[in-house]
C-alpha cells in the first residue's frame, strides 16, 4: 500500500487522456499532472532538447513525491534513453512500450500501423519496441503532423471535413498495406478516433496509448503492491508551464466530465 | 553610415519572410537572424511569457552587436509595451505599426481585416494601431491558428484543398465584411497567398508585414543616417533555439534563392 500520488507528464495537455483513464480505473489515487504549455510541442524539437525538457519535467514530479512516474508523452517515451530511466529512484513507464504489448496482444495478422508525431515516428521506437515482442511483425508508419493542432483547433467531430480530408491522406499508405491493427501513437489521436476509424474501416483495432499506459500503470503498482488504500476519491493537482487558461479551455475536451481538481502554473525552466 | 548587423528575430522561422525582403531591398547590409525555434510559437503563450521570451531574444541580438531590431513576430509585436521598448539601446520596429501604416495608406474603403494568430489578434494590437491612423476605419478581425501549421506541414500549393477549405472558413466573416484590404498578420501567411487571394477575390489587397517591416526598417536606417556602405554582399548569420536541420528544411520555403549564409544552434535561456 501506497498513498503518494501518481505522476503523470506530457508535453502539453494530451496526457489528460492518461489521467481520464487512471480516474475511471482508479478513482481512490491521488494524481498529480504536469503539462509542459509553455514549451508544447516536444515533437519538433531535436533530441538534446527533449531529454533536457524531459528531466526538467520528471525533477518536477519527483519534488511533488509521486510514485511512480507516467511519460504520457509519446515523444518522451521515445526519446528518453533506458540509461536514463532505469536510474529514476521511481518507477517509470513510457506510453510507448505498454502501448506496443497492446498491439502485438491485438493483431491477428502481424501487419501492424503506426502513426504519430515526426519526432516519434522518425524515432522509430514503435518498431523496436514490437520487433521485441513479435519479430515477424510487419510494421507501417506514418506521421501526422496536422493532427495535433487540428484537435487542438476543435476540429474534432466525426463529420469534419477537414481533419477527415487530411485523415484520409495520412492513413492512405497505412490502409494499403492491409494492417489490422493500429496505434494511434500519441495521445491527442484517440479524441479523433471515430474519423480514423471511418477512414481506415472497423476491422482495424485502433490501440489507444493514454489507456494502455494507465492501464500498465495501474497493473505495475498492483504487482509492486503499491496500490493506494482510501474510501474517497484521490486528490487531482495539475500544474501547467503557461497559463491556466488554456487548461481550462482544454480539460473539458480531454477529461470530459471527471474534470475537476487545482490547476497552477509553474516555472518549469 | 553604420556597418553593424540589422537585428531580426522572430518565435521560429516565419521572420525569415522579413529577411527576403531585407535581402532584396538592401543587400549591402549584414543581417543577424534570431529565430526562437526550441520555443515556438509564442501565440498560444501567457503575456507574461511571451515578454520574457521576447527580452531575452533582444539581448542575444544586442549581444552580437546589431544597430537596429525588428520584431518580425506579431505576436511579440503585438505584446511588447511601448514602455520596454523605448528604452532599448537601440532603435526597435515591430511589424505592427508598419504594417498598420500600409494598409491604412492602400484602404479606400476604410474597411479593413486583420488575420493573425489567437495571441495576435486577442491583443487588439493592429485595432490600436490603426484608430491612431484613421479613427473612422471599421475593423474585421479573425484568428487563424491552422494556418502556421499548414504552412510548416507544406501544405501551401494554390491547389491545397485542406488549406483551401480551411482558408474559406476563417476568412467568410472578413469577407462577408466587404473589406478592401487585408492584413496578413503573421509572417507565416504570405506564403499561403494566392489561396488567400482566391478566397478574398482580386479588388482586396494583401498587405505582407514581413514586406513592410524590411521597408520601415530601411526607411527608419536610412532617416537616421545608419545605412551600411560597402562595394559587396553583406554578411548573414542565422541562428536557431533549436537543432539547425530544421533551418535548412525551411529556409527555401522562406528564403528560397536567397538562401545561404552561416546556421548556428544557441541556448536561448
Amino acid at each position: 500500500m501506497n498513498n503518494s500520488p501518481i505522476g503523470v507528464f506530457d508535453s502539453g495537455l494530451g496526457g489528460l487522456t492518461c489521467v481520464k483513464q487512471l480516474l475511471q480505473l482508479a478513482p481512490q489515487e491521488d494524481i498529480v499532472y504536469l503539462g509542459d504549455t509553455g514549451r508544447v510541442p516536444y515533437g519538433t524539437r531535436s533530441t538534446d532538447t527533449i531529454i533536457k525538457y524531459a528531466m526538467q519535467d520528471i525533477e518536477f514530479l519527483l519534488s511533488r513525491g509521486v510514485k511512480i512516474l507516467i511519460a504520457a508523452c509519446g515523444t518522451v517515451s521515445s526519446t528518453l534513453p533506458h540509461s536514463i530511466s532505469d536510474a529514476l529512484p521511481v518507477p517509470y513507464l513510457g506510453v510507448v512500450e505498454s502501448t506496443a504489448a497492446a498491439a502485438v496482444k491485438a493483431t491477428k495478422t502481424g501487419r501492424i500501423g503506426v502513426i504519430g508525431t515526426p519526432a516519434t515516428i522518425k524515432s522509430g521506437s514503435y518498431l523496436r519496441a514490437i520487433d521485441i515482442l513479435l519479430p515477424s511483425a510487419v510494421l507501417v508508419k506514418n506521421p501526422c503532423p496536422l493532427f495535433v493542432p487540428l484537435v487542438e483547433s476543435g476540429y474534432v467531430q466525426r463529420d469534419n471535413p477537414v481533419t477527415r480530408m487530411v485523415a484520409e491522406e495520412y492513413l492512405a499508405p497505412i490502409k494499403a498495406a492491409g494492417v489490422d491493427t493500429l496505434i494511434m501513437g500519441c495521445t491527442h489521436y484517440p479524441i479523433i478516433k471515430d474519423i480514423i476509424s471511418d477512414v481506415m474501416g472497423p476491422e482495424v483495432t485502433l490501440i489507444d496509448p493514454g489507456k494502455e499506459a494507465a492501464a500498465a500503470g495501474m497493473a505495475l503498482l498492483k504487482k509492486l503492491d503499491m496500490e493506494a488504500l482510501r474510501d474517497c476519491s484521490g486528490a487531482r493537482n495539475y500544474f501547467v508551464s503557461d497559463g491556466i487558461e488554456n487548461f481550462h479551455q482544454n480539460a473539458e475536451l480531454f477529461l470530459g466530465s471527471l474534470a475537476g481538481g487545482s490547476v497552477d502554473q509553474i516555472a518549469i525552466d
